[in-house]
């Protein structure tokens, strides 16, 4: 039994929470939270105790470490967990600013020991199971790519000024996504954006609706595109297109009735959001991670993972204002 | 070019009108309508005659009659044309009297002449399909088929009184949909029935909603789900389960269309009614006609097959009123 | 927090008791099954003890029991279940023999237990849905009910011989969501089947295949289509159509990747059997029972729904066998 | 009834000879081609006259002219039908070079004849559908707009060397479409390509594989996704994402058979190609056409449509090659 440091009692805190604790080779042993009322909430629910940051990297009871803290202290803690030899799953992003990925890589690196970088969409079911038919050769070699990833709707314009902005904020996972389904990394890259959904989201100084572009070493392309909006619950879709047919995941809806009548035939929506569509994927990189903690795999999305997708989308941004293509 | 004479200008008629006229094989020589201003009027769109019965019947340019005229006169027209040598084409049913259905076959076997009886969904492409790759094996034997028959909206309770009411007026079509999917006659049927979309159906004596089971000789079944009234457009679908899995022919909607939106995902509804659903069927049984007329083909579906259709129909209703499954 | 003692270690009481140790009210308190080994081992894995029957019931820190033992001892059991005072979940049926069911029934009644009986596919969240918005008057009142229930693969004929036959064990599903869908109990049935799938059915003097039609006093109608094997996993549907349209429920697919090439557009097949399809449902099934253990709730399907679905499959057969519509 | 001479007895001009043969108020009067056996088993077919160019637009008989055959003499033809007072009906596009095209737009100002360019897929029942509902307000204002074009197969490089490029042959419907659909002409444009079909095409200089993006004056943008080769049949789908919601035009499948089995459910493929899938178009923009002819209208998509959907084509090219966004 591993026992695990939370580190973040917030939303995403609670969801891994909860998959600590049902896994049966892990254990929440404690929660850490700057905000003690919701680090105690949450670790009494789990039987786990409430520890601060020092504490919990100098308990040797501690195996792993989860970091779903604020963004801005992701790199500070990946560091101190690497140096306290514990085992490292972190959300994505490691940092918003690539140099300091750059650093923290380096010490843990330094101090060998396994980092996890948290791009949960890697296992979707939906998205695995195209990537692995793909990879097998269902449609020969892949030539371009489609990647629709739309939130529901857009979230408060306070949010979005630390968020490091659309591209390192949401298109990060579209990114990582991209390397992962066509398992190269690619050479160009071109972006577009407007401010289209909330006025409050152009005041800060970013966009809310864009189109990326980019072309991979072997000639194949792919597209992302993206809105903070859709309307209509959370729209996940790829589609690639390779020699001999295309392998499409589509959207998972809410259910499977349907009503027919005068205006025509009504399906479900899509499922509503990450928490909604993506809690397979929450707990199947759980899995993944107890594997990396008992030896039986390395982490499959690591450290440079995280740097390339951050990379990527400081590379989109800067093609957005120069309107140019950026070679990589 | 074969010379048709068209009996009956109403909508059905014309709706043969144009397949006559346009089919390079065919022209459409005369229409023949008690209701003069229609014949008139149908026969100059087309460059046609308008004649009297016997004046087509006795003219040796005709070489083909469509039978597109009101129910009660399909047998006797069917004998005249039969007498004069000409081949026939008759919508269904040949009549609602299954005596008269028989007499009216020994004339027409006498004569010696082609009888083709247009029950027009044989020549749906979506039915074919099906019927054709479950022939080829690719679903195995057949063991269990649905029918799902229902119209979009109820007729008027006059059309209901002189219809042969639902059983002879519209499962008909499916009775032979189903021998024409299974391949062999059956050998008991069940039928349940209720009036509940219009009460002045009911008050003609007859019922507007009806489930049907037949059960045929290889133990393979059948049930048929019929309604005078749908609320979403014509609903014509069919499935045939077999060893393997089953084919399943969906309807045709009105587009491709979708919105996705915060009330769901919404497709057109199914196309409108049997105009818009059975247009390329229409055109494909003239088709096949044409081919009887030259020579090339024996009517697929004939005489035989209205009065399986009809004496179905006839056994449904002892069935209904007897609660007892009628062994055949 | 209330203890369960769970009759039967086999693999239905395994997911049940998965879903007991996991709800945050109940806790899995000892296992009972003459076979020792599944019930240690099942105990073990939950740390809960194994008792025999008489143990369990006269253990006063026991609140409920879930009889998931083999079906001829659910009867003995709930009834030594209700005298001993303990709230029941008992899997369907109570009974095969319907006198035997309203004996038991009797004794319950007479010592005031709640009784759940476990028909799981009420609470799919499909057909919930469906049942509730076509309650809510979405469609109108009901006038026809399609149910389609096609088992992946026949079982082995040792089961058959001792299930039932198909329509105690299988169609009793189906007869109780009829009457859930409609809130009616019908008025007639008639029952048509045959033995297709595997000629040991038909050996051990079952059927594989069959049709089932219902009428309700309103006049609405139901039919039913079974078989013991689909060939493209579980196929589990319901189309209720009403006056202004359908209200459908369609499978649940494997995944959401389609294959589009040469050979067409291929989509997942639905998923596999019912562990997999109703997993949800028995997780909401047990909710519901913690309510009823908590006084929250009266059993939404008790003793009365599992007399009249087993009443229904009896009916089935004495209309499969006189070829007549039963009257009920 | 008026008189039409065709130009180009080819593929598409034999398509455009059945919808003028097949109109009410038009007749194929002559057709013109150099390959005088074609022109002449055309004319036959629907009774009309071979003629020489010099004839067809001397003749006073003749009301309007539809230009199909080969894309270099497009320009000349509409330039002396203008000067012959003939109404116009030009395929795409007037010509391969912009100066030419402005040049010839000028001539046909000057003797103020009527000019209808062919981008048949304006007239498609699915696009006009969503365009239709998008400006009715179904979405509110359009936020991003994805259009996806794959042939099935690729043509033979032969075609390539004369068809001006694919941004040029191809994708040029497309661009013409998002300026449909989004009511507005683009302010930037940025492509890249990639040669991944067929060796032949690269060897002639093209590529086969494109992403296009743009972006318009309200700060919407749409995106191009162009393959010569599908392996599905002809994908032709439009999304576009508005305040409130998507419409999406999916493809129309061959049928609606699927099938059911052990290696999934396998639906049809998309209609084979564009005399498949846009038959309805052809016939509908022949009907807008004759309303031009008719004085009940203009028409719709103009000289300037033309000449934009090739400005834009140009400006792809131009983005392709210097690896930048063009401002328009």
């Amino acid at each position: 039994m591993y026992n695990i440091a939370l580190f973040g009692a917030g939303r995403i805190g609670k969801v891994h929470s909860v998959n600590i604790s049902e896994h049966k080779e892990t254990r929440l042993y404690s929660v850490i939270d700057p905000y003690l009322e919701g680090a105690t909430k949450l670790a009494e629910k789990h039987g786990a105790k409430v520890q601060t940051t020092e504490e919990a990297l100098a308990d040797p009871n501690i195996h792993g470490v989860l970091i779903a803290s604020a963004t801005d202290t992701h790199a500070d803690l990946v560091e101190q967990a690497a140096r306290a030899g514990k085992a490292i799953f972190c959300e994505k992003p490691v940092h918003l600013d690539i140099k300091r990925v750059r650093q923290c890589l380096e010490i843990v690196k330094e101090h060998d020991v396994p980092l996890f970088v948290g791009f949960n969409r890697r296992y979707d079911p939906q998205f695995r199971r195209l990537q692995e038919r793909m990879e097998a050769g269902s449609i020969g070699k892949p030539e371009s790519l489609m990647i629709i990833s739309r939130d529901p709707s857009a979230p408060p314009s306070e949010y979005i000024k630390v968020s490091g902005g659309l591209f390192r904020d949401m298109t990060i996972h579209d990114f990582d996504m991209a390397r992962f389904i066509m398992g190269e990394d690619p050479v160009s890259i071109f972006a577009q954006g407007s401010n289209l959904v909330d006025a409050g989201i152009g005041a800060a100084g970013d966009i809310d609706t864009a189109f990326v572009v980019m072309k991979f070493p072997s000639g194949s392309m792919a597209t992302i595109s993206n809105s903070r909006r859709s309307g209509y619950g959370y729209d996940q879709r790829i589609e690639v297109h390779g020699e001999t047919g295309v392998l499409t995941a589509k959207n998972i809806l809410e259910d499977t009735v349907e009503q027919w009548g005068e205006n025509g035939c009504v399906a479900a929506k899509p499922e509503f959001f990450f928490l909604e569509r993506y809690s397979t994927a929450y707990k199947a990189e759980w899995d993944h991670f107890v594997d990396v903690l008992a030896g039986r795999a390395v982490p499959e999305c690591g450290g440079y993972d995280g740097e390339q997708a951050l990379y990527l989308a400081d590379k989109a941004l800067e093609s957005l204002n120069s309107g140019q293509e950026i070679q990589l």
